[in-house]
């Protein structure tokens, strides 16, 4: 375990302790269409203006003169379809992540649906801190204890079970504050953007700090982004056989947080080239905007910046979740695009009626 | 190190001494348009039968129908469009693998190619051994050898400057049997497969223990798969700052060993379902084969049995490089496709002018 993980974990806590404290998490019984597909559909049937959600003007203006520059054949930016590769964050930049990240819920929800079938969990920490909701031990959590939470509730499974557990939360869970599914606290704008992305021929990628496992069960259903154009946080998985039947087992062990500057470095892994265009909202999205930025030619990064606390939320440099300090200032001195959620975003999700 | 990666690295020392012992690796001074890319015309331009480098019979026809079964609407084994993944290995599948795999003739040559900026290598072994092609020191390197040429030649430089060392070598050095590019020592009928499936809705996947930077230089000219499509072994990489630009300097680090075991946790990682239909040549294919079959509805494995001497080689369960032993026994036993070289393929290379 080394040192950039423990911070990473550290951090965690924080959020994790948050979410014990703020979060119901009550999984809504009807649970029947999937909110994340209506959205997704919304986004690609936008007829004649395909970015309807954003104001007409800033950061939409600089969007869409970027894409029409690299996509104008005879002009002197075009870049072939195969270069056309946009990498977005998941956690704050396509979908919320106040009052903390979605995932955690999922964890403390698991670790308490999994408790029957763990009688011993009643009496041992940290899972009964988890299970008796005890707020003052989960503040006091430390990494270790997290550690044990995120092992059982995340490994020593196949891959294809895991993604059954996942998907029977996403489809029921709810914010706490929006009452809504997760998949539907999602930025009406931003699947405006995706889909006007493609239509133009670039390839759209999650790149995240989120467990990729975790976004492969709502990516394709919420953002019409594929499995294979996932990038996240993983842990090492076993190949063995299981009663006769090759499966991946998921062991608890990290194999890579994709973070900071593990972004750059997934994105080399996994694309092989730079992104042509890159979304991020916090400082863990920097190295990313960076290696986008860095390339040859022109090169879109953006930053989409949470300045709504009446429709959203307002943070920035102060933030324990999706702190957002050093890519201000990086984003002014490199003349990337600020997105303001208050001003360019003409309505921030779906399930909003009034923008 | 751990022990796969041992006993990996001791397999190329083998084949490492075969390369030098074979191997004339001369460059051709004359690149002009690239082989590879005249090659994927010939397979995509291909137009009332999409196959006809194969014979009709056989594994054709299992392809075939496989195919149309999966692609039919109104069919009880329609798989859509997002679950069409097929997986295809490199080396011996895609292109030839023989004397020794292409990529080490790049070590080799890439360390000569390095040596007039290391004087002192003249006199260090393994450099010395390299460069002066001394057979009887080549022949009795072992493997903390080897390793030292690989790092000096495929590490230490960003990954733009590697993929440019890489693309000059594929585009001149020439195959000591055929005297043609590496890249023309593709097989016609699996240029025919990519495109025919590629136009059924499949995604085309290559899954390989060759480095993924390296393979990465020529997929797309000449398999017509772009990147981020392409899995392989890798090195670490690490994000850096060099004169104010961002890049991805390559570690002389094992990241992944692409092969066995590790092909279908890759396609865990990278793609995040199981493929469809699964290629592969030898027994290192063996893993990714089984995790392909154990999936759900139709699925389509096959193995390219090397045995046709007189238009290109005829080896199996004895040979070094690509041993097929225990794949023969379980494809007899999974009922999976082994296509014959000899019989299934009517032309095994373009510059073959008779078949």
């Amino acid at each position: 375990m080394n040192y950039r993980f423990c911070r990473q974990a550290l951090r965690i806590v924080v959020i994790a302790t948050c979410v014990a404290m703020t979060m119901g998490c009550t999984q809504r019984q009807d649970a029947g269409e999937s909110g994340g597909t209506r959205t997704a559909e919304r986004a690609t049937t936008a007829a004649a203006d395909p970015l309807p959600s954003w104001r007409d003007d800033g950061a939409q203006r600089t969007i869409v003169e970027f894409v029409q520059r690299v996509t104008d054949a005879h002009g002197p930016n075009f870049v072939p379809v195969s270069e056309r590769i946009a990498t977005f964050d998941n956690d704050g930049t396509l979908w919320a992540e106040q009052p903390a990240y979605f995932q955690l819920a999922f964890v403390l929800d698991r670790v308490r649906t999994m408790a029957p079938e763990h009688p011993e969990w009643k009496t041992t920490p940290p899972f009964q801190a988890v299970i008796e909701n005890d707020r003052a031990a989960l503040a006091s959590m430390g990494m270790p204890e997290l550690m044990k939470l995120i092992a059982a509730s995340h490994s020593g499974m196949t891959t294809e079970e895991y993604a059954g557990f996942a998907t029977a939360w996403i489809d029921t869970a709810t914010h706490p504050r929006f009452r809504h599914r997760y998949t539907e606290c999602v930025y009406q704008p931003m699947l405006e953007l995706l889909a006007y992305l493609r239509a133009n021929g670039f390839k759209t990628f999650i790149v995240s700090g989120g467990g990729v496992d975790f976004m492969r069960t709502f990516s394709q259903s919420t953002y019409g982004i594929p499995t294979e154009q996932v990038i996240g946080s993983s842990v090492k998985t076993k190949f063995e056989m299981q009663d006769g039947k090759s499966v991946l087992v998921k062991l608890p062990e990290i194999n890579s947080i994709d973070d900071k500057e593990g972004k750059p470095v997934n994105i080399g892994l996994h694309i092989g080239r730079r992104p042509l265009l890159a979304f991020g909202n916090s400082d863990g999205d920097l190295p990313m905007l960076e290696y986008a930025s860095d390339g040859s030619g022109p090169r879109l990064a953006l930053i989409l910046h949470h300045d709504d606390a009446d429709r959203e939320w307002a943070y920035d440099r102060d933030s324990h979740v999706g702190r957002l300090d050093r890519g201000l200032d990086e984003a002014r001195a490199r003349g990337w695009t600020v997105v303001s959620m208050k001003n360019d975003f003409e309505r921030v999700f779906a399930f909003q009626t009034t923008p």
